[in-house]
């Protein structure tokens, strides 16, 4: 297993340069009130295809020999990863497969579409899932990118905290939602090795909190199917990402759908954002553990604004 | 009528500095290409108080002598410039009262009460609302600061394009939405000055085209209680914002509730931030005369976020 370094993240940011924006920060006085701490809002929303994973996609099709790149890359993904990598590869101008549930939402396979790449779709199983990336991979000879547990990923995720450290001084803190642990890891990586003295939170769904199980039991524990709003939070630990949670996460904070509801429905709100309800568990967090916060300068990974607009959760459906 | 000039907006500029954002500009390469042209979204629903208009009410609030202050400012306004007056005062530290109609959101009232400010109705009636502000203003000695008639207002408007200038090299056009005609005014008070070539554009609803039909006409013509979701632009020009719209627009375009309900789910789904109705009029005329913008660089003003995120104009009622 590759840990990916300091040097990895340093590469990276120089790499995907021309292909991510740098996302503002921002705040807002009504929510600092609310939260009894000054919160700095990454927003990874405004990033290229609506998502930080735009960043880890980025960096690891850039980061291929052009032999590599020549059969193009494949992932399996019903979510943001997906999208980014299409986006990343079209950047590139290789071919991208993305296997998906045939029942993933239209508006999914849409937008990996829309940034030219392939949707290759699998019964709703992993087995399914599986069988069809395995022949999609062996036809075409494509690199695998998986959402998370790769090295090139997380180095890519990583570049976001490094640019936050750029715009804001003196954070005491900072936290990213956790499903599979791609930016949580990417986050630990860049301030681990530069500002160590920063706190590191993960914030996860009651409803999905399978890494705050994993790291209260010390293990990785994986959950079959797990239901939630923040629809990027299901996904498992992996062993790499696990390595960066067990190693340097403070505390893995846990909050219930209603919070989640609550919370995205303020950012929208106050901070004028399109968020999707996983970019909201963190300031759900911060809400239901003011002691934790208090009075410190905290940076909240808004993660990405992907939602389907005619499905609020706050509308009764 | 004391027409404000460029060492005004300079002087605006200064004066609230500490009370407004510098807010970012965004940029779509998917709606750039639906345009045919290069679009810069600035995006003054970042703004403080969720709207352009904190601009023009601060510099009106902190240009006040003390002694001007000490009675506080009053205005008539049921939209963002009560809202932006009031949270203008609470930065002063002056009393702030607003008149509005009983029948206005309570959303709105409570928006004005969150920064500080006293709201007093009046009925949904102009003979009224002039009635009880009359009263108002007797009783307190406030100083009345117009919604957009207001020579302190337009300079505070007009920062918005100096701002855009110092961003955004090269621009072709710029292209706001007119009601009554404060940012485009402010708009050609500063781009006027300093950069003549470049077009100045206005937007309007079809259904509250008043200014437009103002334009060919040569003089104001003033619509009796216009009916269109873009609730921001339903007031008439008056004298001090029809000099400037007189004076250096280049065309004012129209465009159906229809078409700005789409572009403004547009630029919700594509740049993931929240616009109201209003400040999506600019992009719907934009998409809708594309020959007028092919291949050019264009500013484009996204005047105020502030919506009722339970009753969405794309949603079934």
């Amino acid at each position: 297993m590759y840990i990916p370094t300091l040097d990895d993240m340093v590469t990276a940011r120089d790499r995907i340069k021309p292909y991510v924006h740098v996302t503002p920060v921002l705040t807002s006085r009504f929510i600092n009130e609310l939260a009894g701490a000054e919160l700095f809002f990454k927003c990874e929303n405004l990033q290229k295809a609506g998502a930080f994973k735009a960043r880890g996609a980025s960096n690891a099709v850039f980061g291929l020999t052009d032999k590599q790149a020549a059969n193009g890359v494949a992932t399996h993904s019903s979510g943001n990863h997906g999208t980014c990598l299409s986006y990343a590869a079209g950047q590139r101008g290789i071919p991208c497969t993305v296997v998906m549930p045939r029942t993933a939402p239209q508006a999914k396979k849409d937008a990996v579409r829309g940034y030219g790449g392939r949707v290759v779709e699998c019964e709703p199983s992993t087995s399914s899932r599986e069988a069809v990336f395995a022949k999609v991979v062996a036809e075409s000879g494509a690199e695998f990118v998986h959402p998370y547990n790769d090295p090139r990923v997380i180095a890519g995720q990583g570049t976001c905290s490094a640019e936050l450290l750029d715009q804001i001084e003196n954070l005491d803190a900072v936290i990213a939602p956790i499903g599979g642990g791609g930016m949580i890891s990417g986050t630990c990586l860049t301030l681990s090795n530069l500002t160590p003295n920063i706190k590191i939170y993960a914030a996860e769904p009651e409803q999905a909190d399978d890494a705050a199980r994993s790291f209260r039991a010390g293990h990785i524990i994986a959950d079959d199917a797990p239901e939630t709003v923040a629809d990027g939070l299901k996904v498992p630990l992996k062993e790499l990402t696990w390595h960066f949670v067990s190693s340097y996460v403070t505390d893995i904070l846990t909050c219930s759908e209603t919070e989640i509801i609550e919370a995205m429905k303020l950012i929208w709100k106050r901070m004028k954002i399109i968020a999707e309800p996983s970019s909201a568990v963190p300031l759900a967090c911060i809400l239901k553990n003011p002691e934790i916060f208090a009075g410190q300068r905290v940076g909240v990974i808004i993660t990405g604004g992907n939602v389907d607009l005619d499905k609020l959760p706050w509308m009764a459906s």
